[in-house]
């Protein structure tokens, strides 16, 4: 048992599927897991695409809970036995970000994310500091568990956004991000709509009874337009990381955009003057922060239908193809389309 | 008495001093001012110059006061004698955006503001409705009182921006705008910074005690780097309308950006990857806002450093020439050294 | 055409069906109405009783809507033929509550309530301000178009509460004030739970499908902390008016009471210490506030269940004897079993 | 060098002077201070009256600053030769409070806190947390070190308060707490009244150039009501623990009251119909949260008026009888005028 397989990423186009030491309990606040799933994000696949910063020979992985089988010796408040969703970013607690409130900023935070810096779910095991596990309630099973921290993202944005029941809102593509944040907005707001070009998560979208539009087929503008009575959106979600100039042009005056979709190789055009003579809010927002319980909560009561959104759950050795589904080819690092909204894995 | 002096604007560069009939209350909510005072508003240049939208054969000018000697049958609260500051921008009451508390966005306020789209306080005489006059208390005398629509504009700022006692703030732009947002940063603020490229201004900013770099001579975010410590500002306002790339890049992670200067010409180059990555919060907001009387009781307890505002007083007379003080010649519509922050003149 | 039906509020216990004039345009912001239909309130109840203050020989109702018959003189935006829901409460615009933007603390409020100090919506015809109309959309019928301003006061709770996807909500009183907020809090929070004694009322709620209690059959404060996993309530909103202390004791820690419910003659023992120890927000608040339309907006798209809402649709003529149904003998002013949550009148 | 000076409370009226053994690092986060500073706080006089919560044979003491002279085995950003001021509240961490970021509600905070729970800052040396410490600038010296955690309480009030350059407020009580939000307010509001009935804190208010009334020779309500021109106080902060209801008379309509005191004796009669009339919002908080940074940024800038607060600094030794000064005999736990603001003591 001193083995574990695993999935390593060694390079851009190389996820590995091997065998690799179990690792051990060295700091007095570790903790050690067992994975239960992890789940294939899309930053996973800008990883393997290199398109997302990396360190090679890590074993990916940042959306997963598991069992806990063993603790440090200055473990106090989690036990073995508990089963523990992880919040994967690991913020120092002392930067003047993290004292003021302000973890998502962390000045640490990028340098130690587990699945991405350091070893991650992608195995049969795992070491995390204690304060980065959650624990489970028995009505989140193991693959919705996997997403605690995907929705402590989205949830940190609807703090934000302090969406109310009289707002349009419009979200701008339908991954699994636009997915969480149109059901909010569908429980929540007035009215929503999303955009998507995929044809299969157009489909979700449908499946979800979501209103919904190809921007390649129709002008969203007028869309949104015609869809607010001429009022445009409240509230404009930025799923993608590349439409944030659209998203300018469909929010209302006064009204509130939220970059959300990170994408650094795009550049806009931005007039600042019409920030300023709209009076539009522009916020941006970056992980989640102080929102893994509320999403537990979410999750424990059943307040968002999360059917759709998984698509499979696989086993660990087929984790490389699943890439496949998720529009990317990892041996040729080429594109196509989407077969999936989410994949999960279990070890 | 059925004529009156006034600077009528005729079209770009044309600012003629005239004489024209009293204008007269027609319309029951109507209020007749006699003017006391009239400030000349960096819009005012912009509007000579022809790159503000105008209206030709206007009496321009929206920063005044006056006293009511004559009311409309339907005027219940403002009263013949009341010495007023005027709100310059009508809102319909009825739009949307009006019936919803943000009455800046009201979808008719662009066509019918006093002094661009409909006749203003450059004269002796003007009929404003009644609900744009707001009483004046003996404490703000009348070059004072045609700065309260002003410092309601950067009032609805400080509401966005709800500045606290431990924020480092950053003001671009020492003209009258950013010293008012400056004496607020100053009194409420850990630290503040300006920066001025005119010589003038920039001697206002020292006489009010202020740190002021001149970007064109020192590098800004260098500055602002080590005047917080390594930190950056946690609020800048950018008030020249042409520095919100350089205020993104001089805010501090999680930090407020408020492009409050206007120039619809100039476009940036923006990556929303780094708002989002650094959780910048970018907030538009145009005019005033329910802040006429917050600016009132501002200025009644004296708590802003007013006297290097004012550069001088002058008769209506020589309007056409101050323009030159404030960096434009009409005649040629060429630019010059500004020679003054805030000029005021009296019919 | 002269005269028109009217129940008109004499006395205490005094609600008398007659004819009286049709009322006149006379103001030039005067609009007269045809009524459509209108509301039943507790306020009305409670004038009826002489509880609420009053002015006799006055017309109730304030809940209503109507048609645009004519228009003043200077009456710009309605116009005739508009179906409008009427806000009810007048403000004056001129005092300084108004012009900080917080018009239900207007100084003359109490003073020209439309049915209460002056005629309301209890008869065929009704004049009042332009300002009060707010047009409606066809996807609202008349009866549901009555409870835009009801609906309006509760939209002004939810601004001040912005409620979270994860919060854990109580309602206090499932009155029709209390069913808005328990709609709300369905769609929006992550749990809901709401207190009632009313046979009637309770049923309506599991008629919502909403988890209710009874509090004098179980104890209140073990089944919201049961309810809660421990938590206690993160909002508690008192929709009695005489249930305050029991609300602070069902808050969690730096949890938020809406205190809505009036009730004049009630008193409670309050230990400050635990408000500050607790972190508790009692966030007072008073009508609507900016909030018709987004009322209208939330009616338009059908997002609250109002099915269970309105129990029956009556003739002006049977007007009086409905004051049983919502558990108050007008002729001994004695109080019975409530057999109604709202009653709607058609003149 | 095994033993130190320190100042331990047995019993209410006994805190004696004594020599205990210096305490030992023996967790990995543990980190050893030499007390360079401690103030004396107004709950350790109630704890030394047996009217707080306390556990006997404790070192008293929670303000205090040092120099970290030890560090266990898993501190890593608190450094020998550190000068660092103390939080002496420890949070857990791992509740759904702190986790939520709400640390002031933690719930394990009262069982902890240094000073109170265990050994604290009255000695020359103390065991803390590595979490508890915040670097000190140099701009900052030991004694007002000392006010840092306290500072970061009011901070945490004034962040709540949200507080405008446009606010008339009102702070009832002038202690040390009373004292520093007056100096915030005095920095950023219109107006600002204090309140206070001992004849050497009136003085002190008096030095700070600030209005004062003393509620037993005046009555408050109408001079607050005439001090705001008719409208009340925007802001009114309690800072007594026995005033809630006359300061929920002195709040003008939709105002804001801080129940800021603590003392768990005091009972009131509320009518919650008012608070809901009036808009009122009671916004209960207690302690610091993320709060301690920004205290030392104000100090480090010397943001506030500093110098009249601090009355006189002593010896430890002179610790016992310095309760005089603030109003509590020991001896005979009977109260006597206070002769000072706040006394600190250098061990």
């Amino acid at each position: 048992m001193d083995k574990m397989k695993a999935l390593v990423f060694r390079n851009p186009g190389k996820l590995e599927l091997t065998e690799i030491p179990i690792p051990k309990v060295t700091q007095p606040d570790d903790v050690l897991l067992k994975i239960k799933a992890v789940g294939i994000c899309g930053t996973d696949v800008k990883i393997l695409e290199g398109k997302h910063h990396f360190k090679p020979d890590t074993v990916l992985g940042h959306e997963f809970c598991g069992e806990v089988i063993e603790v440090g010796s200055h473990v106090n408040y989690i036990k073995v036995g508990d089963r523990v969703a992880i919040d994967n970013n690991i913020r120092c607690g002392f930067c003047s970000f993290c004292r003021m409130g302000m973890s998502s900023q962390c000045v640490e935070i990028k340098f130690n994310a587990l699945g991405v810096m350091r070893d991650g779910g992608y195995a049969e095991y795992c070491v995390v500091p204690e304060k980065q596990c959650f624990v489970l309630p028995d009505e989140i099973d193991d693959v919705l568990g996997t997403q605690v921290e995907t929705l402590a993202t989205v949830v940190n944005g609807m703090n934000t956004l302090q969406m109310l029941p009289y707002d349009y809102v419009m979200v701008i593509g339908f991954g699994p991000i636009g997915y969480l944040f149109a059901q909010f907005a569908k429980n929540i707001a007035a009215k929503v709509a999303v955009t998507e070009i995929d044809p299969f998560r157009i489909n979700v979208a449908k499946e979800c009874g979501l209103t919904v539009w190809n921007p390649h087929e129709v002008d969203v503008v007028q869309k949104i337009t015609d869809f607010t009575y001429g009022r445009k959106a409240d509230i404009v979600i930025e799923a993608t990381g590349n439409a944030l100039a659209q998203a300018l042009q469909c929010v209302t005056p006064g009204g509130k955009v939220l970059p959300f979709g990170m994408d650094s190789s795009v550049h806009i055009d931005v007039v600042p003057n019409e920030i300023t003579r709209w009076a539009t809010k522009v916020l941006g927002l970056y992980l989640g922060q102080n929102t893994m319980v509320p999403s537990i909560r979410i999750f424990q009561e059943n307040r968002l239908n999360m059917k759709p959104f998984f698509t499979k759950v696989i086993p660990l050795e087929d984790g490389p193809e699943a890439f496949c589904d998720l529009g990317l080819d990892p041996a040729t690092l080429t594109h196509g389309p989407k077969k999936a909204m989410k994949i999960v894995m279990k070890p």
